[in-house]
């Protein structure tokens, strides 16, 4: 089996669920390519030693730059900020490197551009971990959707319900928080879990053409972390929007951090002429069915238990009954890698398909901004 | 539509319902009879008046002899305390009336023996209020059981679980307390809660062959509310049992009154060769179902919404997806009684049936105290 | 108890769940009325006399307006189609009738103006019978507002699925299908499903100042059923539309006969600073409730049973455990008016309420049309 | 940190399971020890050099006695069938080796009694792996238990329920169906599923006094792998028992390979005079909490999503909302094991907890045999 080189850019909560990924895909999948966890760069040195450690990284490093440029790097995989997402990413592509990019691609469609460009200039492998496409239960939701079992598609609707942000007291920005300060994150709930549902929302139900957004930032100033001063809060807390895909069917789709009692609730389900599907990431083993073409008086919604040898993914892991995680999303997408890469090819999401994603959330927010319904480019 | 007169014997929570089912059977059901509430009988003047006021009852007595024996009443409803079943039963049998029994039929089986014997004898209409077989899930899991589908049986369970003596303070005996005072009910739990377990039981998997059984009083005394004093505890608050079936297919049933949480979660699950049925009293108006000639990937349990025209009664009702509630199972067995009764049959259960359930709560109890395996008589 | 003589307008699906509540109303409740079924008027005598022998009514008639103007009707109930709703109740009014009528009020805020402005000025107690308000979950929701445990709002959000209208064999117009027929109907699921959950909406979460809305109709021509001929349809299939509310939270709401898999699944949930309220009405008689205030380690979505005493109602019906159904949302508001009226008032919804729910619906309509935000009046 | 080699005997599913585990256990958990896969044991070379090279384990074995016996081994764990588990074990303890052994500890109280004579003579480390203990939810049962949130108990029940086994067709004996060889497996379900529900009830609850039981063998004879011939079928197919504990409260067991629909539903429930607690492990990640504390009104079933980092051993996962699966628990017993053996102490379950299931077990197959209630040693 052929060594791969992995430079890890950040160790936070991505760059951990990545560092996992690579640690596990060898003992349940049979891949072209051993990961070998070469180096992981960041700029506060102790916490890298740390990250390293716990993970057995053969070395650290402070800037990424040398990473990028490293001759012993075969594939950067970009776990920091988003602010640094097209940095990083069009100097590895023009390195050369493999590219894998946390989601989103770009803050902005815009950006993104400049990565896609890069990448497919540079003909490099290259992949966004929208891992949510790689759970089981949603992978069988796309076996069943090609199959067309579903039918002529009438509905879609998706939700990414939060409720981690309610209080005042929570600040802004830095260490663990970048994600509610605009100028790293590009946006609030927009580009972090509406672009998740937009993402397996395309992948499962075509392009969207046009979208009526509503949004909203409900505690209006939090103390900033990097600046120590009470500042606007420039993201929004809540992200609504209907659309219509290519299909002709209609959606809703609604991300917030503010539905008290929940997590991390993304659901989503699709409403066919035949046949319809619905799933929720609380309960991510499972996915509900329901067949029309049932016998009327047996007609119901099943819930599928997605442990069995023949359900996508689940002849890797143990017996049926036996659930696996969140986690698991991650070392799906990083097999697929690996397999696609064996034959010289990127794997889906590619930093193409990023960029239609970032193409519907720019949309969401000039439409929320302008009041209008937008078209997505 | 002919008239049937009914002496409704006992004004308690039974007594409301079987009036409600008579009051409302005309107005969803096409029946050969409409019945009349002729006569509501209690000791006590005042309740009886006000309970006939409530439900239209035309008079009132004291003396339930009066009503047997009156030519104005067609049929006798005894839904008072289970002492009194067997001599009414007996009377209203003699004097040629259809009766209808609040379940269990006897205290014991030799009770249920003797009411048995004197409605064959007298050759009238009878039925046993056991009324969540008609219950529309229930019945639909009758259905799929007679046809075939469920294949060998191997396993059934049952509970009825419920939490409301739990506390030290509650009294024995008396108004609403009745069945908490030995003498009056025969038993606790075993002739309360098992004996609905049971009766459905039989029903849908044939009869019962051996029992292995426990029981507990928790509350070993209690305050007796005719007598004043603190008193032994003569009912069982809980009783369990394993079974054998007459198929080969094994049980376990158990009834509580001391299961924290639960108000009256009657639940059960029967486990065939090809197929299994699961269904609980807290979500009537849903059944689960599992087939195991699914497709493979596809397989799950469906939750079947038992509201549409071709579920079980539901076509007597609104439209799909609007559920109805437990008084609609009283409503239905009255509905097949008065159908039976116009083509001169009972209803079942029958007496017959009823004894057969004190049979097995005979056994139950015995096993119980003997710590011994009893066959079913 | 004074008797309240009902003239009935209407025979179909809400002539029979109004006739049940008014049936049954008092074998449940203290209230200061007995409604006695007097007339029911329907243009087809051999329907109008079978309706009348099955429930009850003493009387039939074809022509509404001799029900209005009988000096023996204390009480007009407007069950007929949405055409006739404004016409029957502003000549009920001006005879001095209590007034009851089917929701929506009018097919469109003009008809339901002038319908509010007959019962203002003839002084007439009046109801519109949005009766998911009185299912005991919904009721209790409310009181938990009430009650100010959810603090500020920030989400709410509801749907009201269906499946029945995939087809495209259905016809469209005539007895039991004018829902389909927008001449008769007004709009589609806008005021027929819409309408409910707006109308509980207001009643739960204060007014909507503004909406975005899209609708389509998926199948584009049906056979009508009084022409005989293919006609385009008018109604629309599915409404789908963002609000923001008074108090500043942010909606969405969403209505559909092409949800297949889904018969009436009315689902409601809002989310506050402190909890959280869910419900459903494939299980009303549950409510979903999550608490912040809850011990951290223990804090989760509660299935609250809503079947104890201290519940909303129940206290008339069983005991804990044994649930009601849909009906019985009538029975409740049935009381409701009577309780009302002994007092000299409406009762909840007032026509004025209902109107406010028609001005949301045509806002709606009209922001489909013209792709705009539009304020609600 | 200390260097701990492993030396595995079986590479079978519990194989996997623990190299799972010692994967991964410092990349979540900071432990004094850092497991290394230093051998693993198995009669077939090449499957055991498969193994090896998928886990990262150094060498292989075929004689288990010369891994017990290397200076280079500092824990043996037992992964093999077994009928191996006694003289692997008392050999290891007797080298000084801690013992890791798969459930259950002996095929009869008789053979665990020399296991656990074995590793206390010898002074060293052992556990059993039951490792549902782990799973968080059920961790947390045990937390709100011990803070004595339940108060008295009444009722304790726990199923296992399979299916997996229903086709005639289904051989016995051999690679991959030695749970089905009586000779090898000592017992069918009792020894399987029914040692997991015990070894959590006696751990939650208590020991177990008394006991009545019933299995079957459903199919009588199937064909045996490794003589080709067709045997009888030695193992109970099912396997359900009635228990008092010896704190009062009753019980019912039930275990089975039988129940169509059921893939690996361990479900578990106890019921005390102030709280109730049930978990499943087809959602292993919720736990379900009824606390009748709670005001009246609210009281209800809680459906706890135990992905909160105060929750059991969540901390070290992802964050709320994102669920683990059933290979954690291993992880967890892992850890929780080396954190013990740096205290030098032995992890919960012993061998000593492991013998005491094993006499449960025992009496329950002398009960089914005997027709008896049979005390538990």
């Amino acid at each position: 089996m052929k060594r791969l080189n992995i430079g890890m850019i950040g160790y936070g909560f991505m760059g951990r669920t990545h560092s996992n990924a690579f640690s596990q895909v060898n003992h349940f999948f049979d891949v072209p390519y051993r990961p070998v966890l070469k180096t992981v760069c960041a700029r506060n040195a102790e916490r890298a030693q740390a990250f390293a450690s716990r993970w057995g990284y053969e070395s650290i490093e402070s800037d990424w730059r040398k990473v990028v440029e490293s001759p012993d790097i075969d594939l950067i995989d970009i776990a920091s900020p988003n602010d640094t997402h097209a940095e990083i990413a069009i100097a590895a592509a023009k390195a050369g490197k493999m590219v894998m990019c946390e989601k989103p691609l770009g803050r902005t469609a815009a950006e993104a551009e400049g990565m896609v460009k890069a990448v497919e200039t540079a003909g490099v492998r290259n992949m966004v971990w929208y891992n949510y496409r790689r759970v089981p239960a949603v992978m069988l939701a796309k076996k069943l959707i090609e199959e067309g079992r579903l039918g002529r598609i009438f509905h879609y609707r998706a939700k990414f319900l939060q409720d981690w942000t309610i209080s005042t007291e929570l600040p802004q920005g830095g260490e663990g928080l970048w994600r509610l300060d605009v100028a790293v994150a590009g946006s609030g709930v927009t580009g972090d879990l509406l672009a998740h549902c937009i993402d397996t929302a395309m992948w499962l139900n075509g392009s969207i053409t046009e979208v009526s957004a509503v949004t909203e930032t409900f505690i209006k100033s939090r103390k900033h972390n990097l600046t120590g001063k009470v500042e606007p809060v420039g993201i929004d807390d809540a992200s609504l929007f209907l659309a219509r895909f290519n299909n002709g069917s209609l959606a809703t789709f609604e991300a917030t951090r503010y539905a008290r009692g929940h997590k991390a609730l993304y659901t989503l389900e699709i409403n066919g002429e035949h046949a319809s599907i619905a799933w929720d990431l609380h309960d991510l083993h499972r996915l509900q069915w329901f067949d029309h073409k049932d016998e009327g008086k047996l007609r119901g919604w099943r819930s599928l238990h997605i442990t069995d040898r023949e359900h996508p993914y689940m002849g890797h892991w143990w017996v049926p009954g036996l659930q696996i995680g969140y986690e698991h999303s991650f070392i799906h997408q990083a097999a697929d890698f690996l397999i696609a890469a064996g034959e010289g090819k990127s794997a889906s999401p590619t930093f193409r398909e990023g960029l239609a994603t970032d193409q519907v959330t720019d949309a969401v927010l000039a439409s929320a901004k302008n009041r209008t319904w937008e078209k997505v480019k």
